[in-house]
């Protein structure tokens, strides 16, 4: 009974399928129908009573379906908007310092390192299984001033499948650890080197109080840190900036009218105290914003743990009765997917199960065995993707899919 | 050799042991022997090359030695402080309203359900196996009115072996939830029926803003939230009353003058709103404090989780400019666990490894199969402690003592 012209089917599923719209941070799709090509794009989301016409249209037999348990669904893959792969050497330690002294005393002299080829290949095979393990299948990483080291870890994403921006460090200015820089040249030459199709524009904006203080001295010609980006055309619909805790309004109005991103980073906010982003009035000012780890500022290469922490720093702005109302966890849960994507410039290609996207997703199965929490009876699918988003990790997330094709569990050949 | 007027050996470690003392927040002591007795009590510590007066003194062989691998080690159990065993059936979900709302729309009608023993038994063994899983060797448990569920909860602890107090909730004013409620009479008889050698008081204080205006509603006679507990003789050095996030600092003063002590719960602060406690105040006043989960206003029954929360709290008063300093990591691990037997009135019992004390202990192993974290060749047995406390969970405790018993991983018989 198969449509000729149609492509064969690459995965069809049926169950819960859990994404964010524009219009709605959280919609439950209960008893659907999912098809990806073999392009691994989605060619329809259906309610499963469409299955006789969707089989005749598709050409599948009922015994190609694949059927998830009651309690497992379907959500989009997670965007990591900002994350420094080198730095996952020491994440999770050496967080005990502010900003700028932090890079000073651990983070720089990490980097440095990445010179060497073999530390450089361990830490990005590491970083990169460890996220895919824990949900992010699209990343915007950070790497070293170090071309080779840099064009490695682009290699390794390519091997493990998952969708990466990678972006070499420039950076010709470095009194501290002087033997970690380049000369503008030398930047200018390996860049172009370096970039082909990658990300044009990355950087960080207004993290801490004492990283603005030096811009102002730097750059005394500029009104605004926003203004310093801008005026040398830095601020455009390509540029994610990371942080961004202390713009002020003027800053997050031109930030909307140029179309610019911001990555929010709660937990190396509170780590490095940089400062609490206020997110509802950045939504306010309508600025495309995603969520990052900013490992190893942030500690965790979870995206789970960044969902978390942006709800108590959101929380914040309640007790301190700035905001009358903060972020929901199904806001926090669209913005380390859809919100992810529109930073990143992916939104007409990941970041939630629309017709015609490749599919980026995970498979979560809240009853896994050995999962970190436990489900009652009286548990509504709500609260079972709310304790999962809470408490959950990368034991309850049972397969990663990229563009269609199957991620984790990992091959045997990578 | 055995010196026989010396009891046998329940155990012999030698490897690296982590702990807190009063001078100190964090002592790694590598190349150590520690001994516990048959009743459960550490009977030395010492280092390794003390071994063969160790062995004569108290008649081991070599052999009878387990020494650990090279990154493992063993911790003190942590005190949970403040948590509420039933509440542990919504916990991760169900968390978006402020505490007095959230009391009566979930906890309360959820709390009514343990007159029911078949549900309270469900539920209560799952919060032990656990927190005992991760890492809770002795909790201070509120439970409901109930004085059946209460007892059973009581039994299921004992079985499993964790040390606990367990408290009947008393409540005679319930104007939301009038099912939920005693008489003044029956609670009086209830609760004598309940105590014996338990905690004779147990509290909450200070936690949000809409609670301390009600009670100052309800008694205005009294100076402020802690001179109503004092004058009716509930403020103790039994007492410890959890979150105090709005006291006064005369208030502080009287928690120090009487030996009163807070169990600080910063996940439930922040996902209720209810405020962010000054802890640096509170160690000013030299009140005793130790970490709470406070299920399931705090989402997380995890004690690494609020070691975690209570670093965040306290950066944000550095990032508002009330303090110049926050608490370090190392202090948040003595909070967790030298800290929270101070505050149950135990620090001669438990809290660390002092000889005499009884052995309650966490094996850690940050090399466990399915780690959560990676180790790399550069990490110091520092690093590796505080990738552990920030990213580890329970895949990492692969063993748990309490007085000298192995309790995980679970026996058969339970």
């Amino acid at each position: 009974m198969g449509s000729p012209q149609k492509p064969p089917l690459a995965h069809l599923f049926k169950g819960t399928f859990v994404h964010a719209s524009r219009s709605s941070p959280m919609t439950v799709l209960h008893g659907h129908l999912l098809g990806v090509g073999d392009d691994g794009r989605i060619v329809f989301l259906e309610q499963a009573d469409q299955q006789e016409q969707l089989a005749k249209k598709w050409g599948f037999k009922a015994s190609d379906i694949r059927e998830l348990s009651n309690h497992e669904f379907f959500m989009p893959g997670m965007v990591d908007t900002h994350i420094h792969a080198p730095q996952y050497a020491f994440a999770g330690s050496r967080i005990d310092l502010p900003l700028l002294e932090w890079l000073n005393a651990y983070t720089f002299p990490t980097e440095a390192k990445y010179k060497d080829n073999d530390f450089a290949e361990e830490v990005y095979t590491r970083v990169v299984r460890r996220t895919l393990k824990n949900g992010t299948t699209t990343a915007c990483y950070f790497a070293t001033i170090h071309t080779a080291a840099s064009l490695l870890l682009a290699e390794i994403i390519d091997k493990f499948g998952q969708r990466a921006f990678v972006g070499k460090v420039c950076m010709d200015l470095n009194e501290f650890v002087p033997e970690y820089k380049e000369s503008t040249d030398e930047s200018v030459k390996e860049t172009e080197r370096f970039v082909r199709e990658l990300l044009e524009k990355k950087s960080h904006i207004s993290e801490n109080d004492g990283e603005i203080k030096l811009v102002e001295q730097m750059f005394p010609a500029y009104k605004n840190y926003a203004d310093l980006y801008d005026k040398n055309k830095l601020l455009t619909s390509k540029t994610v900036m990371a942080h961004g805790c202390h713009l002020s309004d003027e800053e997050l109005k031109l930030f909307s009218l140029r179309g610019a991103a911001i990555a929010h980073c709660p937990n190396s906010n509170f780590m490095l105290c940089s400062g609490i982003l206020n997110i509802q009035n950045v939504l306010k000012h309508n600025v495309k914003i995603g969520l990052g780890t900013d490992v190893a500022g942030g500690y965790s290469a979870s995206m789970l743990d960044a969902i978390r922490k942006s709800m108590s720093a959101s929380n914040i702005f309640q007790i301190n009765k700035v905001n009358e109302t903060g972020l929901t966890l199904k806001e926090a849960f669209r913005l380390a997917t859809l919100g992810g994507s529109q930073v990143l410039g992916l939104d007409d290609v990941i970041g939630n199960f629309e017709v015609g996207k490749e599919f980026d997703a995970l498979l979560i199965n809240p009853k896994a065995s050995d999962s970190p929490f436990d489900l009652f009876a009286a548990d509504t699918f709500e609260d079972i993707i709310q304790k999962f988003l809470y408490l959950g990790d990368d034991r309850n997330i049972n397969e990663v899919y990229v563009a269609g094709k199957q991620v984790v569990p990992f091959s045997s050949s990578v």
